[in-house]
């Protein structure tokens, strides 16, 4: 039996008294999954990037073989149910997006609430006249809006702050949704897409976006007839959505080649593509839409979105850089070494985990690695390796390298959480080192998982109103699961309750609830997996709802209602979910406020 | 404040005085995610399967159009980072597989370990020569076997008791691999290749597939050369991996169809692809490979395997029946209807979790279908849904449907059970009752979650060494988290320990450690994500590997380290954790037990 050492160390995390902790250096099998993002190597500003992206024309690409990949993490990804995230999470992604040399970023639908709005019109404000590291690349920020004047409206209020502002606008085509979801006939609809596009130009916007909603399912001939409309209307790109990602990759490449074959005009604008992922063919149908003529790719990061999501721009984006060359020399702007902070920074603030084996970002995606170097008896990387993780931005965990301990300063962690691919300064590297240094007081190794930890929750976290205080709690099969909370409000006033539950979390939770009194309905609860042995520090992630529906409008039409999620961490579970949970009901309290005003 | 509430009720799971409980019944949201598995409209068998499916003939299929799928989740899939199962969990597999229809069973590769070669023996006795539910299908089992003796004579040796058994060699054949890896002249390889595929036949197999690994980057002639020299020396199947997953879809599909125009004897055996999924297009590339002339795909459940894993069954299956006839009429003898049950069990065994946004099988796959309904406006199910639910086996909770509670019965329990796909009799259903009643004293409403958890807690665990008695729990803010824990040997003498920790868990496997006595290192911890409010029953996972490195044989040749997983649920999150922690030491111990033997 173990004897508990007597020493009290006022933190947040206790001490432990046994020896046998697990760390990653003594872990053989750890290394297999230790490879970190960094960005350091890119921090630099590239000169061949910037000479190789042509200069921005709506309608026109000068070299025949660049593709711009139109990202909308920002507006498809996020009306994934749960992945809601507030205007500051939104820009930050639009700055990694931007980073990651994107070259249009789908910030948002801003017809769809006044918060969508708000975050569009920011992004257009601040990361839409921002030129790159890449020496000059600004992005192209674009709105989403049905064809009605309200939404073109509202979408270009908010894009119009950017350098390049672009409206994207769509009506569906198919019989199936013409007949059922619009009620109209065809004529109305060509009469409608054409209207809209010459209004959304006559606004000012000169780069317009038209998709015909559910094209794989639409009539060849009507098609060609709408999207010739358009482009007369003044659409300077045209994206063919396989909605419900019904086509597999000979019939979508057989779309777009007969469009480009049979569609009026169409050598002045640029052809799109927008896949979803059903049927797991979503990239594939993506490259074949390039191969025949497509020159926008429409994707997300992690290949988030409804239902099955969309073609990954991970996927993609790697595929053109490994065989571009049988694409017919197909290249993109981006800077792949921004990839896995990107994917980190998305999987973060959705809330949409990506699964060991997802290809690219996935954590065993350059798994087999280390069974190549450990049995030595592969000399060439190349025998199982196509591309490398330093390419994405992974690096291998050096254990010969920077290992932080108690001793570490400011500056030492300042620079390992820079090779960890982030740049955190004043304030927010003040929090991050204090609670760095009480972490270090427990553990003897702190490892990249640990700091990662750290920063979700020390700098990806809403504004505060309610702020986390103490928890004490006893539970256990011998008796009953009693948690007691301390929060303090943003006027100063500390405030406890205490309460019993199901578990240790169940009771803190209602604790909280207790002291919040706000209508909260707990959606999901998760933890993100540890991988460093059980005294690492572990991420807990929850979903909330309102209690009163609060809703938003989708694109087709319907009101959904919105979720908030929220991160904690801790080496203590219970600290860590509490953590998590004031978190996501300050998310929510700051966005029902900001709708308020 | 809350005041607890004074009777004391003698169970695992303590009680809760508020009343706020989130229900699944109370949750709008909730009923987006809320599809189910369910088996029961196939366990009655299918007379059309039956039909349809031609007999079986090694080298010969007697419909052309008819496309076997060869399920590799127990050998590729296995062989992921810490997706080690035990011979009972491989067991329960491959009958899941054998109900689902699959032609093939890859049931291992004998030759790694003794455990592999005893598990692949077992399920060639139970499940190779048993008909399955649609009147008369019996897989084929296969075990892989590296190109030489030992390795085909300990295939041969597990395989041999099935009705129709099958040994997969393999070699590499690509510049890179046979200079780097096995250091062989073209000459030797070719030499390596036929005479084993001879030794194969002479111990009586009369089916053997061989594979030129890395066939993506063979150079061609080369290729059709050693093909052409086993379909002499006694091959029926021939297998084209893209090994590295390095392959865009034209290209594949262009390999196979020289394969198939160039390599002498071609037409006396059948084409097999094995596509891994590195750049995210495995499923479109295997489909390639069909429209091409494979008649045979290898795939696993959930795509799980190796890096970013395989083509996974259900995303080829379901694109095959969505559109097999673009493909030309190909069709496969899988039952849909038993895809959700098989990806839920090979997400439980495996510990490799599915992303929400998985096509087919994720948790939001078909989320869109409430929105539609909840709004009314869409009449027409099929404007955004290309496959309905049930055809995977998904069925949506029906509210107004069974509900259970306290007063429920033995009988209702089962019935409930059988809805969600789980055929649960005997001690099993004896042991799950009184685990529901203990929880059905606590809640109100038992949601399906909830018994999905205590089902993998129950049912799905090792054979017992230790068994979880009692903890006790102290931890928060305020001062050192401190556990007590009771378990009991299985020899009933009953051990206590307890200990510090820096978190209520870490602070309970450290005296579960104290007692045990093993040298376990954890790898990781991780929980299944809660839907139905936070009294909901979690399920929590460790994967742990010994301190010892207990390895086996990788098909690379390289020994690779064992990990073992295991499953605890409980809505105290630090009983679930420290029922997964001894499940798992259970396993370990168990198979080194085997291992000894």
């Amino acid at each position: 039996m173990t004897t508990a050492r007597l020493s009290h160390i006022p933190t947040l995390f206790p001490p432990t008294t046994t020896t046998t902790a697990t760390t990653a250096a003594s872990n053989p099998i750890r290394t297999i999954l230790s490879f970190k993002p960094s960005l350091s190597p890119s921090h630099k500003p590239s000169k061949i990037l910037s000479s190789l992206r042509p200069d921005y024309t709506p309608n026109h690409i000068s070299d025949p073989n660049y593709i711009r990949i139109f990202d909308t993490t920002l507006r498809d990804g996020e009306q994934s149910p749960g992945a809601t995230m507030t205007t500051k999470e939104k820009l930050d992604i639009a700055r990694q997006l931007a980073k990651l040399g994107v070259d249009i970023i789908e910030a948002g639908f801003p017809a769809s609430s006044e918060a969508d709005l708000d975050a569009v019109k920011l992004i257009a404000k601040e990361v839409g006249n921002v030129a790159g590291e890449d020496g000059g690349h600004v992005p192209v920020v674009c709105g989403l809006a049905r064809c009605n004047k309200n939404d073109i409206d509202k979408a270009w209020e908010a894009v119009k702050y950017a350098r390049f502002p672009r409206i994207h606008t769509f009506i569906a085509t198919s019989e199936i949704h013409m007949r059922y979801k619009l009620k109209m006939s065809k004529e109305e609809v060509v009469e409608k897409a054409r209207s809209m596009v010459v209004y959304a130009r006559s606004l000012g916007c000169e780069d317009v976006e038209f998709s015909p909603e559910d094209a794989g399912r639409s009539e060849r001939d009507f098609l060609y007839e709408i999207l010739g409309e358009v482009i007369k209307a003044g659409a300077t790109t045209l994206n063919i959505p396989d909605t419900v990602g019904y086509n597999w990759p000979r019939e979508f490449g057989q779309l777009i080649a007969d469009i480009k074959a049979n569609t009026p005009g169409i050598e002045n604008v640029i052809i799109s593509t927008h896949c979803q992922n059903d049927l797991g063919l979503s990239t594939a149908n993506t490259l074949e839409g390039a191969y025949n003529g497509a020159r926008q790719l429409e994707v997300t990061i992690n290949g988030i979105g409804e239902r099955a999501g969309n073609a990954s721009l991970e996927e993609v984006v790697m595929t053109l850089k490994c065989k571009g060359e049988l694409l017919g020399g197909l290249y993109t702007g981006i800077n792949t070494r921004h990839i896995v902070m990107t994917s980190k920074m998305v999987e973060e603030y959705s809330g949409l985990q990506v699964q060991p084996h997802k290809a690219i970002v996935g954590a065993n995606a350059f798994a087999h690695e280390s069974g190549i170097h450990q049995d030595g008896m592969l000399k060439n990387k190349s025998t199982y390796e196509i591309m490398s993780p330093e390419d994405i931005g992974l690096f291998r965990s050096n254990e010969s390298g920077l290992t932080l301990g108690k001793l570490s300063g400011r500056h030492a962690l300042k620079t390992k959480l820079f090779e960890l691919g982030y740049d955190i300064e004043g304030k927010e590297l003040n929090d991050l080192f204090w609670r760095f240094k009480s972490v270090a007081e427990m553990k003897k190794v702190i490892t990249d998982d640990d700091l990662i930890a750290l920063v979700s929750d020390e700098v990806f976290q809403p504004k505060v109103v309610w702020k986390f205080g103490d928890v004490q709690v006893t539970c256990g099969t011998l008796g009953l699961s009693t948690a007691t909370v301390k929060l303090v409000c943003d006027d100063g006033k500390e405030h406890i309750a205490c309460s019993t539950g199901t578990g240790p979390v169940d009771a803190a939770y209602k604790a909280v609830d207790l002291i919040v009194k706000a209508p909260v309905k707990l959606l999901e609860y998760s933890m993100s997996a540890v991988t460093a042995g059980i005294d690492a520090i572990a991420s807990t992630r929850v979903v909330i709802a309102t209690e009163n529906d609060h809703t938003e409008t989708h694109v087709s039409g319907e009101k959904i209602a919105r979720t908030y999620s929220g991160t904690g961490a801790s080496m203590d579970i219970v600290i860590s979910s509490v953590r998590a949970y004031v978190g996501a009901i300050n998310k929510m309290l700051g966005l029902l406020k900001q709708q308020s005003n």
